[in-house]
């Protein structure tokens, strides 16, 4: 924006100011066009989310009805706000997430409720003065005894919104109980109503396009697989040359795409806690082994390391020397590591997302075994007259890092195989029928 | 607990649920046990726990006077509910959590209330039927708008929570507008309360025992340089098996202390995110460059995923092999490198603590960069005669990670001068004066 930015040093603080004034509404326009554009291109990246935004619109409206309906507000008066403030606080992008909050906030907006009607009769044994300070009390030690609970990690991982909200209407309730006499009502009020918010927002998130979190966690986890399988075939070629003498060499994504598995355990975790919200998905159903997506995610990862540290090969300068003898030597190995390793990942990563077995896996593991065990005899037996270290030693710790590779798919497929057990996956002879590449 | 299952096989279910029933009350007084001491060892573990937990009883019974104190509550009737509920829902752990909090509610509920007003204006407008429909569009377009901009990852950042309780007030205020004539006076009374709630938050969080979640991120960043050192430091003894002739080697804890880096991001970026709230800290002041933290916390955990690599090559069956010639031979300035970059990492760490500058650190780098160039030239030009390949390949490749690590360290030294410049930490010269050491 050159006319927005003047040379303003030789006038005074007036015309400066009428300057800025005078270019503001470009300026206004820049940014509405700007985020304009931002907002359609997050719409593109994941067209989700604009489905989930029309989704909560959809949910609140529904909701609102409580008010504008005058049999419904004849009957729940009030009140239907705790339904409203329920849908705008339980609904969620993904359904386990929205399940997660609605079943937390109704168990413990039913729980707390009938604590503070407890509360309430023994308080009502004391006095004018006395109740209140009784109220006090509990008020005092059940708010602190249960943020200190939400510490708990288990707790944490899964009820911390429950906790929350316990504390909430336990003190909501048995604070109004002092001026209000129908403290049961209270309770009783707030429990319904929360439990049609409640479920006005699980019902519209489940039934208008669902975005099932379970699932997104399986992608995830086969994605970063693939991810690692692209780079280990992609980096067999780059290294060794092949790619000079065959097709081109400018699409290098592939070498940077498993950067993000190094650092997705938060993310994972966070997904698996709540899947396990989601009980009655149509794929997975109930007691799916989430724990074992997260074992093969940290084995994916441990194996992320070892590329970051190939990958650093492949920029250090000795590299970019032309292929010295050595390398050449053990070039055939090497690359048949990263070829069958690479498959073998990608083996695993369309057998997650198509939930079967896979046989063929074993397979390239015992290529890339046979492979790894030449490369060492190789490296080991090797009388290397006139060896020049320099030449030599960047390309055999590039070997050593691949022959350490292959024990680290070898334990992403045991963690497969105990996922694929325990979940029940269908075995490759299904594999005829169609229906099951969905 | 052997009591609690004997051997059910050869009784009938009466029996069996008898004996379970009997057994019912040690198993639950074991629970008890074990919950109880959970709690004590996560009180242990960090004593701010046990204060948080009291300081938000106390916030919940001052806020909760409201209610109790005849004069607050003529005054305040029961809108007072709405400060309980945000004490509740505001007061987190660390000050910069509880202000975002507070005044991401108190802005959002200023700047909806006043939407809803204006909307409730536009409304009115059109008669009985009408005005049911026109707020119910304003509704679903404001709510699924605003749940849109949720995804913005720049928002979502700092103003999620903001966000939500914009299109909550938004919804409360303006649907009750039209069974309750007097919008402005809902509003209004909703804002105030909120105010209260989050000020009687904020005051508590921070008078009372504050945990900096600032200080929190800084002493992680430094404590995550130290495990880093610690590891160098340990790993050159361990691996060239200094340790046989000097101390034990049995506490070898030193060399897992890295692993908790490797997963840090997502928490530093969340702890940043809060620090920024921390607007008027003592040490930071105002201003202080968050992101040059991240900057060093992610060069640190590149070098992480090198020191993985090297530990990876302490677990390998060649290392247990007694030291070869060749080993020996690259000893002293793989150890060099070691401890050299160790130490700069360490006095990087209590630099950062301290909130000062460090000249020692170049010296250390010097030498670690000298090592580092005598330890290439060992391995450019020295011309193994005879040289057995499976002997030097493991240790070339440490010798080749370890020079990996020196450009590491160099990076992160320079992410650490851009943010002590940026932050204004102390010079070396001023070290003297004893209340620096704070």
């Amino acid at each position: 924006m050159d006319i927005a930015s003047p040379n303003f040093e030789n006038v005074g603080p007036f015309t400066r100011a009428w300057e800025w004034l005078k270019a503001l509404p470009v300026k206004l326009w820049a940014m509405a066009v700007e985020f304009a554009n931002k907002m359609k291109k997050l719409g593109q990246d994941d067209p989700r989310r604009i489905i989930h935004s029309l989704k909560v619109g959809v949910a609140i409206t529904l909701v609102s009805l409580f008010y504008y309906v005058r049999q419904l507000f004849d009957r729940f008066g009030e009140n239907g706000i705790w339904a409203i403030l329920t849908v705008v606080l339980v609904f969620e992008f993904s359904v386990g997430a929205t399940l997660g909050k609605g079943l937390n906030r109704m168990l413990a907006t039913l729980s707390a409720g009938a604590l503070a009607v407890g509360v309430d009769q023994v308080a009502t044994l004391f006095d004018g003065t006395g109740q209140p300070i009784v109220l006090g009390i509990f008020v005092f030690i059940i708010s602190a005894t249960v943020t200190f609970m939400r510490f708990f990690p288990a707790l944490k991982a899964r009820y911390d919104y429950g906790l929350m909200i316990f504390i909430l209407t336990f003190c909501l309730v048995s604070v109004s109980s002092y001026q209000d006499a129908e403290v049961l009502e209270i309770a009783y009020e707030r429990l319904y109503t929360i439990i049609i918010g409640s479920f006005i927002a699980i019902i519209v998130c489940i039934c208008v396009c669902p975005v099932w979190i379970g699932e997104t966690l399986q992608n995830q986890i086969a994605n970063n697989l693939e991810k690692l399988g692209n780079f280990l075939e992609g980096f067999g070629k780059e290294y060794f040359r092949l790619s000079e003498e065959g097709h081109s060499t400018d699409d290098k994504s592939f070498l940077h795409g498993y950067k993000s598995v190094l650092t997705s355990k938060d993310k994972e975790e966070t997904m698996a806690n709540l899947a396990r919200w989601e009980l009655w998905h149509y794929r997975f159903g109930f007691r799916h082994p989430w724990n074992r997506y997260l074992k093969v995610g940290t084995l994916t990862r441990q194996c992320a390391y070892k590329l970051e540290d190939l990958n650093g090969y492949l920029n250090c300068f000795e590299i970019q020397a032309t292929p010295t003898e050595f390398r050449r030597e053990i070039q055939e190995p090497c690359i048949q590591i990263c070829s069958e390793s690479g498959k073998a990942l990608k083996e695993l990563a369309s057998a997650i997302k198509k939930m079967r077995r896979s046989t063929l896996v074993n397979s390239h593991i015992d290529s890339s075994k046979l492979a790894a065990k030449n490369l060492q005899s190789m490296l080991n037996n090797s009388l290397w007259e006139n060896a020049n270290l320099r030449e030599i030693i960047p390309t055999a710790a590039v070997g050593l890092v691949l022959i350490n590779i292959v024990p680290c798919t070898e334990k992403i497929v045991e963690a497969f195989q105990e996922l694929a057990s325990r979940a029940r996956f269908k075995r490759m002879d299904d594999r005829v029928s169609p229906n099951n590449d969905v």
